[in-house]
């Protein structure tokens, strides 16, 4: 199954409770956009793609639910709920994206009734979420171009199916590599605080059959100075239009390691995750969550800070574009001077 | 109390089990050679110089259970317990000094008898371990004055009393500052693995009264990035003689992302940590730690990583020495070029 899902039976929107991963595989079923809401905001749905892809999915939910007599009275409820959704989370661009595209395509296409508009959220929904996932297959053809059998990779986060609806971004560039018989062995990131990397990006590479072991995020370093990483592949949550980009807490370090070293460091993300109307990293807003995802931790039972310790809970920071070697996105790999190049994927390269 | 002191009663070595911070304060009592080994060994007793004095009163020790019958037969059980206190973490130099040091002070006083020779080792570790702290309030005063009344520091891993028989290294420094009515902020790495930081730099931070914040170690660039720190400082558990160091696994990557903001970083160690016998960081041994110690995390009661998945687990890593701004010892500030200073610091300007 997909990481997110529509559900005729209720009708709800069905996704991965990421959070109860890898311990077990269960789903949620959202019945209404305060559900899409909380899953969202709580990290039971994460991943920029599968959250824009849930949030549209929450769109057409309201659509559904709606008891609007006129169109102008069900276009005020969809307005009302894309404001909701769209809150959420400040930092990935990929869940306003989505919910502007799902909009415009729905009033382009000019319903004539409640019933028509409805049914076309519906469907416009289910197509942005298949066109993801083929933007993921034609990412991981033109990533896994640049991975050699025998490579061994860094990986921060998770970037995989789980993520970004199916197949995976980053992990999906690794994925096409492994399914061309490349031999890969991925040195995982555990990503602290809330650990996708051992979480999420190990077990969907033990279901992928690659090798792989988990490290601490300090540690990359180590292994990118001692000569053992050819390559490091990172995922993105907001592009700017100069390439810099803001991506899970600890890119940037893991960035400036790879840089150290000479080790090709690529971004991998669906053009969808540019935003042209951030000049730099500067403009994106990176969110602040709470301590608790720090303080959480406990070993033997114990928890490990003393009662009264706070925490700060940076959920990503600015990888500046002079530290990428490139960016792999579903029109191809763009290379440096980064301006010009994301200009023109965005106007020209971008599929429908 | 000491991080160790010796205890007359059994005699035996008292340790703080480190373990069991913050939830608990209490004590191991190491009664012969083998409590002592597996005290390092399971790092209930951690932290360079710590490891050092525990080492040297681990020698007392068996110095003191020795019914050799000739002082030749004492001084061969001598050399098996000092192989073996040595063999337990290649990485502090420190150490090997304590034991070198403990050894051939009681050899220079040439006792006439056994039990002359094992009045004498007692007697040597606690100076060895008195010079520890001494130590420590030097380095703490020639540290203090670089940091000013306003500051945001960072700080890796934990180099506090626990770490170095009393006051601390880097958290000396910190401590001495802040005695002299300079108010600090403290953005603590957590420091993974084993969170030495979130467990034992919060909780000393804490008792001094020293205001902080957890951050994962992946966050520090964020913060350097911002302008928000004004000195990083970590300790060290072996200088080379060109001034390249092991520490903790993720003081590299703090070092690079230091650098990249402009933000002095400063190692703080007593000269005991330097081995001219290597000429660079290449020369040092790096612990690779159990696996177990990365996989064990467990959030809400639930495993982290799936069942099967392997990881690495280096305990520390190389910071080259042009990353750093300068060396905090007890005789001064060292500044670069480091070879030949700490060259004369260990030839003239150590104490004796």
């Amino acid at each position: 199954m997909r990481a997110v899902e529509w559900n005729p039976v209720g009708p709800c929107v069905r996704v991965v409770d990421q959070r109860q991963l890898p311990a077990e595989l269960t789903c949620l079923d959202l019945f209404d956009v305060q559900d899409v809401v909380t899953a969202i905001t709580g990290m039971a749905v994460r991943g920029a793609p599968t959250i824009g892809a849930t949030a549209a999915f929450g769109l057409a939910l309201a659509a559904h639910a709606s008891s609007a007599a006129s169109l102008p009275a069900f276009w005020d409820g969809i307005g009302q709920a894309s404001r909701r959704l769209r809150s959420t989370r400040p930092t990935a661009i990929n869940l306003g994206w989505a919910l502007d595209r799902l909009t415009g395509r729905v009033r382009d296409a000019n319903p004539p009734t409640v019933e028509a508009a409805q049914a076309a959220f519906l469907m416009a929904a289910q197509q942005l979420a298949d066109e993801e996932v083929a933007r993921n297959r034609r990412i991981g053809q033109h990533g896994a171009a640049l991975l050699s059998d025998g490579d061994t990779v860094i990986h921060h986060c998770h970037t995989g199916a789980l993520a970004a609806v199916d197949y995976g971004t980053a992990l999906g560039v690794i994925r096409a590599a492994h399914e061309q018989g490349k031999r890969l062995h991925v040195l995982v990131d555990e990503t602290r605080p809330r650990l996708q990397g051992a979480r999420l990006t190990a077990w969907e590479l033990q279901q992928l059959g690659v090798a792989f072991e988990i490290i601490p995020d300090s540690a990359a370093g180590h292994y990118l100075q001692r000569g053992e990483v050819q390559a490091v592949l990172v995922g993105a949550d907001r592009v700017a239009a100069n390439g810099d980009l803001a991506n899970k807490i600890g890119t940037y370090m893991l960035a400036l390691a790879a840089q150290a070293s000479r080790v090709p460091f690529y971004a991998v993300f669906p053009t969808s995750t540019v935003d042209l109307l951030c000049a730099s990293g500067e403009d994106i807003p990176i969110e602040d969550r709470p301590p608790e995802e720090v303080l959480s931790l406990s070993i033997d039972g114990s928890p490990v800070a003393p009662p009264g310790a706070s925490a700060r809970n940076p959920a990503f920071d600015v990888t500046p574009y002079s530290l990428i070697t490139g960016l792999v996105t579903e029109v191809g790999i763009i290379h440096p001077p980064y301006g010009p190049a994301l200009h023109r994927a965005l106007t020209e390269g971008l599929p429908a």
